[in-house]
């Protein structure tokens, strides 16, 4: 079994057994339910790799790993009540199926129990790692806040716009790396590096997933392609189409915007066609490679663990070349 | 100045700068408004009168003092929405104010601020004090999840009520005065005892609130009369009524239980008055009392600093005796 594939395992089976005592169902099913969407466990996977890497076994990292993990899924349940997202991986998202309040409630015993994974971990690297789980959870928290900002501004600029999903995404990816070295080595220098790596890779990530939006596979992408174009969401697409087109896009794009119940599927075809004219569709390609870029070239400077290496670059390859 | 005040104005002061240097308003001026709207920081002061007890300064228990106040309130922003209580000392809750997605994420950041307080107290003794945070903090949601589901159920036992209050109450008083002299003297078996102090004070004071919800003085409460009847809260009295009144209390108490729109003052009126003849409001102050004097006692059993002792038993004296 390769590494990755084996950190995936460790990782469910530390979900399944985090949640097998619990017993206060209207708490806990909804959890269960979020996790049993599925997922690739991106950030814990970065994690245990990061781990290996500088030669802590991964199964040692794992609280570390499922901390990170419950975090990122306390955010989903309630990004999705704030965004009114009804489909979460092709399923009815927690706040449809069970209400918000469930969602509220069992977003935050998910933080909690986000929390009470890291209290797991070596006591000595505790206090550091505390800190460094805190800045970037809250860091995560104002980058969802600056996204709910945007929507109500008529304008957003491109360094705004990248300053968020730094906040929103790559910071996690970030921390994910950071703490999977400093638990290996407890050097504060050395996890500093991973971070780098993991913040870039979380930019390359977040302009994909913005670009699948508008431009994957239905059949793959598991929500409705458009819904970011639907919700006027001002996006790396958007904004750059704004800034490269030539009057008469501009003036396209914003009849689109504000038109009152605009037919979808023809304002979803006509703004693709906009991005793809302005050349935004090719520049947000050409920055996610960039990003993707610069986090190789960074995590070529580490050397760790060879095997450890190769997955994580194997990792890091199949997320900007995936359709999902 | 009294120990009391001294530790609230160190209270006060420390949610303050906690606050300053945040720069996103959306995100955190509904914190600041929350704690604009006052309250009696019950909770680190009691955390704080423990430490002292324990021969350590107010000062240096101040950031955990600020984690349990912090916590708290993050729990009164998500309550008031899953409650639809529009009113919270008198002003409009967060979330009437500001909208229930702003409650959410500002909850959410409150949550990890708390967090950020308990990173920074004594590396020694963060492991155990993480740990026991985490486990109070699961409590409350699971509390909240039981009070959620009392109000759907047809019938709540008593010992049922006794424990969910346990939950969404007590622990976290239990917690504050566990940190406070663990911080101080790092003695888990001494810090249990000050938690079962906390925790009866926590079932004291919570039947004093379901009392004064339906006896208090209205000038004073801050909140309507009469707001758990109206909603058909399974209170102490209610479900003690229930259990203690005749047939013809019982019928009588039903018949309001399930009648269409009735005229809310007489609702009110009426089941106060079923209250009082059942004895359940005599038996509500009996068993407030109860868990009182019992705390007192556990209280007497500790051998600490003689005038945080003093100020702890006034503090408590001024809980129980309190209109509001």
């Amino acid at each position: 079994m390769n590494l990755i594939k084996e950190t995936q395992k460790l990782i469910e089976e530390g979900i399944a057994s985090a949640l097998q005592e619990r017993d206060l169902p209207e708490l806990y099913h909804p959890v269960s339910y979020t996790f049993s969407l599925g997922g690739k466990r991106i950030r814990p996977v970065l994690l245990l790799l990061s781990a290996a890497m500088e030669g802590m076994m991964p199964k040692e990292a794992l609280p570390a790993g499922l901390a990170v993990e419950f975090f990122h899924n306390f955010t989903l349940l309630h990004d999705d009540i704030m965004d009114a997202a009804p489909i979460r991986r092709g399923k009815p998202s927690v706040y449809t199926k069970y209400g918000t309040n469930t969602a509220i409630l069992s977003g935050d015993a998910l933080m909690i129990m986000a929390y009470e994974q890291l209290a797991k971990c070596d006591a000595q690297r505790l206090p550091l790692l505390l800190k460094r789980f805190n800045r970037c959870a809250i860091e995560v928290c104002e980058g969802q806040q600056l996204d709910i900002n945007f929507e109500s501004r008529p304008r957003v600029a491109i360094d705004e716009y990248l300053e968020m999903i730094r906040l929103k995404t790559s910071v996690l990816l970030g921390f994910s790396m950071f703490a999977g070295a400093y638990l290996a080595k407890g050097d504060e220098a050395l996890a500093e590096a991973y971070y780098r790596v993991g913040e870039k890779m979380g930019m390359a990530f977040q302009l994909q997933d913005d670009y699948l939006d508008s431009f994957g596979d239905p059949a793959l992408f598991g929500k409705r392609i458009g819904g970011d174009i639907l919700m006027n969401k001002k996006t790396y697409l958007l904004l750059k189409a704004m800034q490269n087109g030539n009057a008469g896009m501009y003036r396209e794009i914003v009849k689109w915007l504000e038109m009152e119940n605009p037919d979808p599927e023809e304002k979803i075809e006509k703004l693709k066609e906009l991005y793809r004219l302005s050349g935004a569709a090719d520049d947000a390609v050409r920055l996610r490679n960039s990003y993707y870029e610069s986090a190789m070239r960074a995590m070529s400077e580490l050397a760790g663990d060879k095997e450890a290496f190769r997955a994580l670059k194997s990792l890091s390859e199949g997320l900007l070349m995936r359709e999902s």
